[in-house]
């Protein structure tokens, strides 16, 4: 967890929040969503939405049935890990980060670009258990192809609780896999009660924009709500195609939509721990791609996080985002764009912190490393610079005379070894030392760390009991599933 | 020139500016600085400087001095083009360009790292006027090796006034070198009086740091601050080396040094536009070697500007700096390490804006054009969000209903074109799609579009007598340099 003391940066005017905020309601209320879901329709319904078309599950909702319970969630909340030293809290100032999500390719200098496979997804949650800059060890690290799709998300769910010690992503690809998802987490913390009341195991819920929540993600918005995990209610944008072409107009509906999910999972459980996401960029009207790294979703990124801080809301976002194919430069000026804006909007939970490549369709190696460096340039920035009497160093000013150099000073041989960022794949060597340790580019320079962390990690402790209770019940799981097909 | 409205990134509370700010001149007072020169030592003696030992130019400063004498200085000031749409405006609001300063290499993927001459120079002229992100044509582009060292700054400055009609820098290698940089713009611009009112040449002057103006920097900025040429004072920082191991007591350090630079030109010519500059990255304390985009230049950056508008001053800083030897991701993160800062901190002047590889060793032909692409990118981040009708695109949320696309949307078909960003050398496209154009990673694409910029290029329109005059004045001052040697 990553602590920023920063002022935020406030993109937008307060005024301008405000028409956003108000056109948001007007469109819950006036046009209204699609909840593909009978259990989500009654519960809006008894609490006041107005039904278009109960087929389609088309409500309007109106503005204080919204803002009435959106304010029932909490500003923030511990997510608790295996291991306490782990725990995070979502909200306020601190920034909590978890690698790449959903990708069936993997990219790797060595291979190029391949299906998935299970060995990469044990391979990530290594990668982040090692990386202290990684404080969520994710969940759809990737799609392993070679595991059959109506149980991987029991495999995952298995590797990412024994593999790695921090706090986790489940399955929301249908009821029944958020319920085992849920039911692994409460094997290890304690049984349904104790996660109830504290939460450990966070459920990503994207909104298939514009305005419509399918099955699939209310079934898994209603499982974790139920089970007062946090549900990230996260609007998927590209601009132009789910969206209006214009950013304002964009965020207004984001804004609708997020608000909608958030509203619904404080009427299945008042209270619940739930997360504001955005997911925003723009498609290339040219091509009809999505872009990333743009200065529009810089933008909305801002606006974004300044609309949950209004609602007093933990705000997802970010990421190392690019349409790059490779960990080339393109990739890694597109994942700068993405970083600052996170990092000084505020934002809470970081997805897709590390390893994204080719426009989220890739989880790359070596990228992952890039990524890492990034995290680990804006973790210092955050530092602040102190003006005690060390940070001022008069002695040093009085030490060395006009012309000088502090290599030798006193106050250098104190801090020294501390002072200033130390790089882990960045080169700063001059150009004939680099010619002699092999005129190694940056991305591979990065081949090289991500196999030595692979050598480094170590499989965190784990209670023997725990460890079979949870093989048992993807076994039985597995065996179930596998009947019923 | 690039407008920038937001508001500005306040790294550092009130109270820690002024902690800077009291530090910064009780150093002036207490420690005091050298000036290798004995017109700028008798210029602050009778302004009340005392001297501290006459042989070095060692002086101690009064704050009064120190503070009377910056107040002189214009807040912001016009530096005239040859074509009027050049003009640029130092200070408030604005943010201008200029590609990178000083180089002895070149790179490029074709030739590797060679030795630059004179026809890189002009390379780098032309991918200047050709980039409307390129505002001001620069100074020593590169060091041209295949020119006598004594005469180049005359095929310098006539390339650089010849090739573009952007403004431009001169030569600031000795008193007679300035003053030839200073006669040929007075050439094309009627004649000195008529600079002295409208300045049209910028000299850089560098601090030696820690506390000391050299001869050859003194001489410059007495030429430029005579004839009422805007000079840019910059101490050269690389933190750990040229100042304590400590960013604050880095910071303090540097303020007193250009305070001190800024007062001087006052004392020569009050109300002479003067920059306030900072060139502030950090040693590697285990190597030894210079770093960049590193956390500690970001913070110095913000924090450098807030000074620089406590004394009302223009800033100069920023630009794509990076340690990496190619164009690969390190060059690309460590330059937008760089860019976010630069945009976000209100950033005046931003002198390697295009083309820094190498630690500033390299002017590389791609690196520009990835460069020119992150200009592009901050130049829109700063464009604001519309919030009017067709900002806010209401009847586009009627028209398109949940689940639909807005592809085919009115609004979309009266805005696409010009909606979002379009890049330049990124690549959007699917991968299937982009392995049919040859699968290129970043560098090859920029590769292809400066070659192409060079192709575009056409020179700007020249008075032929223009013409005439500036190369007699080149032949008359080769002939007698070559003569006095």
């Amino acid at each position: 967890m990553i602590i920023n003391p920063l002022p935020r940066f406030e993109y937008l005017p307060a005024d301008d929040i405000q028409t956003i905020h108000d056109y948001s309601l007007k469109l819950l209320a006036e046009l209204g969503l699609e909840f593909l879901h009978p259990e989500a329709v009654a519960l809006l319904e008894a609490a006041g939405a107005e039904v278009v078309d109960r087929e389609t599950g088309h409500l309007r909702l109106p503005s204080q049935l919204v803002l009435d319970n959106i304010a029932k969630a909490p500003a923030e909340f511990t997510l608790y890990a295996r291991n306490p030293a782990n725990n995070v809290v979502l909200g306020g100032r601190n920034i909590v980060t978890a690698p790449m999500y959903g990708s069936p390719f993997v990219h790797s200098l060595d291979e190029g670009r391949r299906g998935a496979v299970l060995q990469d997804f044990k391979n990530f949650v290594k990668l982040g258990q090692v990386t202290p800059q990684i404080h969520c060890a994710g969940g759809t690290l990737v799609e392993p192809e070679d595991e059959p799709q109506d149980t991987r998300h029991l495999d995952m769910v298995y590797n990412l609780m024994t593999l790695s010690d921090k706090t986790f992503m489940g399955s929301v690809t249908s009821a029944a896999n958020a319920r085992d998802s849920i039911e692994m987490a409460s094997l290890a913390f304690g049984g349904k009660e104790a996660i109830a009341a504290r939460p450990v195991i966070m459920g990503l819920v994207n909104v298939n924009s514009p305005r419509r929540y399918d099955t699939r993600m209310l079934e898994a918005l209603l499982e974790y709500s139920k089970a007062r995990q946090p549900v990230i209610v996260t609007p998927f944008i590209l601009a132009g195609a789910m969206s209006p072409v214009a950013l304002g107009s964009t965020l207004i509906q984001q804004n609708a939509e997020a608000l909608a999910g958030v509203a619904l999972t404080q009427l299945v459980s008042p209270g619940t721990p739930v997360i504001y996401g955005s997911f925003l960029s723009n498609t290339d009207m040219q091509s009809g791609s999505p872009a990333f790294g743009t200065p529009e979703s810089a933008k909305g990124l801002f606006v974004s996080a300044q609309l949950a801080r209004r609602y007093h809301l933990p705000f997802r976002s970010g990421g190392g985002l690019t349409s790059s194919k490779l960990p080339d430069a393109q990739a890694a000026y597109e994942a700068t764009m993405g970083f600052w804006p996170t990092f000084l909007a505020g934002t809470n939970f970081v997805l897709h912190a590390a390893g994204w490549l080719e426009s989220g369709l890739v989880s790359s190696y070596e990228k992952f490393v890039l990524d890492v460096e990034q995290l680990r340039i804006m973790e210092s920035f955050l530092t602040g610079i102190p003006l005690d009497e060390e940070g001022i160093a008069w002695d040093a000013h009085v030490e060395v005379p006009p012309g000088g150099h502090f290599l030798g000073a006193e106050h250098t041989m104190r801090h020294f070894r501390e002072a200033f960022y130390r790089p882990l794949v960045s080169d700063l060597t001059n150009y004939e030392r680099w010619q002699q340790k092999g005129a190694l580019s940056a991305d591979q320079r990065a081949s090289r760390l991500w196999k030595k962390w692979l050598m480094d990690y170590e499989q965190p402790p784990i209670d023997p009991a725990l460890d079979e209770a949870l093989r048992d019940f993807v076994s039985r799981r597995k065996e179930e599933i596998n009947a019923a097909v």
